[in-house]
């Protein structure tokens, strides 16, 4: 049962009288449910227990954490239908999406729950001391990577599950070992109270400390910002917008201890069309680009919002196959009215861009809260020229960029800002002939695709979310996949340390059987 | 032979008019090589040449990597005399000192030179595709770490080897597949400008990209700030200060396009002494700490700031001794003036302060340049009250606090800034008895010792060389050992990606051998 009350650790908690409720952009209504703003002293308490937490959640067991992880999982598994159906009413999203979240939510959980039972994600590194080596005994020093502390999670926008209470921040973070407090979205207040009470059940169950995790709520900044300059927090998590995620990184760079963020933010995912793949199947490409751009209404980081071709008759059929495809797809409802306010907004700014095309632009009336899809064409000089055209139009939105040559092409991707994917079409081998062009994608993006779509983003270990700034405001890190653990945690070394009071992850027994680094062999042996 | 001049890529230059010289500590007086400043123009050339010689040296194999490491090692040998009397003449270190470090500078580059060569290190994951997975065809994903791009590196005053020129920031960089360029340190331009000579000829020997390395001069904050704030730079290396560090790190954050920024700064590294151990061997530690303290003139980050003691007979045997014998020690030369004048201050405002008691203060007159060691005590409560006490001296400086009780020691430690190191020291056993206070000194700190002394940071794997703020600006890395790489990569995937395009360590064959962790399971085999 929604109460619209914040969790401060396994408390129902609503001493605010700053309300707000979510909005359900199907039925163009206010959700039911009244919810409270966190206020100071709740911010307060809930920093004071995850740090009282962090001590003891810190040292315990990865089999322990993993049992933790999966009763989360259960646990929201048993919300059973209730779950579905706020998650639809506060997103407009179908059903079928909000399974298909589900389940990959449920996976990620367990994921990182097999990752920390096995346990050789740590990096345990041994250097067995060698005391008679001249002109100096060695120590022996052993590491391993430990959890940073309290970790603030923003729940995203687009993925009530996946990405939010329990998604793959606060996955990662618990599997670290660290403490959650998430500041949750307020379009799906909601289903993240749902979720949340999932997790407090799995905490209490499973004998958490009071205090790892605590959900709360809030439609405004000013929460957000105490959380993340609160001296107690050790980094944050966030997806979301360009603007958003840089405000914080901000306020972290700028506190007294500056503290790490994620931000995965915005990304128009460039698609390079070479000119055999378009001259063979530019029609076919249409038609599957159609679907890439309008999937879940383009509301995806990884909607292709850019589409790079060389001029000629294989990129004209594309383009007209682009147009009418798109214009037969129904269009779909946007998250929230603020959401298609700045689809809405962004896209007429790109469009009334001197010398663009509008290739198609879904005119018809369509029912409050769903986006009128398009796609426009442009020049390469004169995208080359005008930034504007290079920034996201966040929803079912698509700009071709029609080049001169392959060197024309070389610089406008040089010249992108950082990207989360840049995807190569291309027939008959000729990805060999643009090395150049190749190599100026990689470069700006965290992950490049060949002879496929952008969205969709398999969760496996080889999977890297994130890339150059602004597509993340740290591209050393990924944020899907179990190495999205490694945001959350720092090498800790131990120098000639007691056996008995070393990590059982470094005692010379390896009772885990862990794989370790010993004296530079790896090894799952005792040392 | 020493030129005054910048390494622009391998071109020697001084366009400017701005010079400076280096100081001889030990002669008082200066040396007689003129540096040139660098100019804007110099500036702008290093950036350009890193950012063109990445293209090609951020795809070179592991083995020509290897083979450039290994030509610094040779070519800073083949330097022979002529660096180190540069070294001392500059630094007024004795030649022992310089020919330790340039030891350890060259094992540095020859363990970055087999690491690469090896080529693990990338770590290779692989997915590969499952075409009739239901409800949706798996993709192949590979994944592994590749160069950021040009990195700026700060030469430390008190390593002008081992932390400087051809140190551990750059060796970790190059290996990686980044161009350095190298910010000199004023203190010592003249080493490296040898160093820097020494790597430009390894560079062209082996074939490098012109631009792979560059060694700009100055003397002020100019130049480091055009080159932290220039687009072309994508992430900086320091070792210094806590207000240098912290002045790069802003500005590096506020960049439109932040980079990351590893500044390992100050640590007064704590140190634990418990009832027993001082008790047995009160007399013994007071000894061993003399020479820790002022070992290099105490001119180390991990120098013992502040020891730690219950009040009691063991305590004060400990103060007594560490008196006397620090007395006995003869003074030695500091870096600079400067640092000598910094060291003056800091140490006479740490004994100004009230309720304080100086044990031990060198009073007889010394050379000019030369430090006078000193120790001071303080009670617990006093010391938990004043944050003045809390700072580096950096200089043979220590202070001895003496707590009331098991429950203040813990309270102390726990609002300690973050620390490089801490190290507990016992016996029979008792460290099973502070468990919270070994709890929160690890939570505060990089690296825990037993049993031993702070100073000397062995160079292994297991090594970690970093920690919380201020010790250092990101604690999820090590600046010391092979994992230090880690600062200067990001991950990339691939998916679907033909694999004769893939970088060989993801190609199908593994013609390296490498270890990789392929669907799931680490393996040398191909996939």
């Amino acid at each position: 049962m929604i109460t619209g009350k914040n969790y401060i650790g396994s408390s129902k908690s609503s001493k605010g009288t700053i309300t707000f409720k979510t909005f359900n952009p199907q039925l163009n209504v206010e959700n039911e449910n009244t919810f409270f703003e966190a206020t100071n002293t709740e911010i307060e308490e809930a920093v004071m227990l995850a740090s009282a937490a962090y001590k003891s959640f810190s040292k315990i067991s990865g089999v322990r954490k993993a049992v933790f992880l999966n009763a989360i999982a259960d646990e929201i598994l048993n919300l059973g239908d209730a779950l579905i159906e706020t998650y639809c009413s506060e997103t407009g999203l179908p059903e079928g999406r909000a399974k298909g979240e589900r389940g990959r939510t449920i996976g990620q959980l367990k994921s990182f729950a097999a990752l920390v039972e096995e346990g050789s994600w740590v990096d345990a590194t041994i250097d067995t001391a060698q005391p008679d080596r001249v002109p100096m005994a060695k120590p022996d020093v052993r590491k391993m990577l430990v959890p940073l502390g309290p970790i603030v999670v923003f729940g995203a926008s687009n993925f009530p599950l996946a990405y939010s209470t329990a998604g793959g921040d606060t996955a990662a973070a618990l599997a670290a070992g660290c403490p959650v407090i998430v500041k949750s979205h307020p379009m799906h207040a909601g289903t993240g109270e749902l979720v949340a009470s999932a997790i407090i059940k799995a905490a209490v169950t499973t004998g958490m400390p009071n205090g790892v995790f605590s959900n709360i709520n809030s439609s405004g900044i000013e929460v957000g910002t105490q959380l993340v300059s609160h001296p107690g927090v050790k980094a944050v998590g966030f997806t979301g917008s360009i603007k958003g995620g840089r405000a914080l990184y901000d306020l972290a760079s700028n506190r007294e201890e500056p503290i790490p963020v994620f931000a995965e933010m915005g990304s128009v995912n460039p698609v390079v069309m070479l000119p055999s793949a378009l001259k063979n199947r530019g029609v076919d490409l249409g038609k599957v680009y159609a679907g890439s751009i309008t999937l879940g209404t383009g509301q995806f980081c990884t909607n292709p919002g850019l589409i790079f071709g060389l001029k000629g008759d294989g990129l004209s059929d594309f383009i007209n196959t682009l147009g009418e495809e798109i214009l037969k797809i129904d269009p779909m409802c946007m998250l929230h009215p603020n959401i298609l306010g700045a689809y809405n907004t962004n896209k007429e700014k790109a469009v009334s861009q001197n010398n663009t095309n509008i290739v198609a632009n879904y005119s018809s009336d369509v029912k409050d809260n769903y986006a009128q899809h398009g796609v426009l064409t442009v020049d390469g000089d004169v995208f080359l020229q005008n930034p504007t055209l290079h920034q996201e139009v966040f929803g079912p939105f698509s700009i071709v960029v029609q080049c001169d040559s392959t060197e024309q092409l070389e610089t406008i991707i040089s010249n992108l800002e950082g990207q989360l994917t840049g995807t190569v079409i291309a027939d008959n081998q000729e990805e060999f002939n643009y090395n150049g062009v190749i190599a100026a994608l990689q470069n700006r993006v965290g992950r490049l695709i060949f002879n496929g779509v952008p969205t969709g983003v398999e969760v496996c270990p080889s999977m890297n979310h994130g890339g150059p700034y602004p597509a993340s405001t740290d591209s050393r890190f990924t944020a899907v996949g179990i190495h999205s653990i490694k945001r959350w945690v720092r090498p800790m070394s131990y120098q000639d340390w007691p056996n008995a009071l070393l990590p059982v992850e470094l005692q010379n027994e390896n009772s885990m059987e862990i794989t370790r680094l010993v004296n530079g062999e790896l090894s799952n042996n005792n040392s």
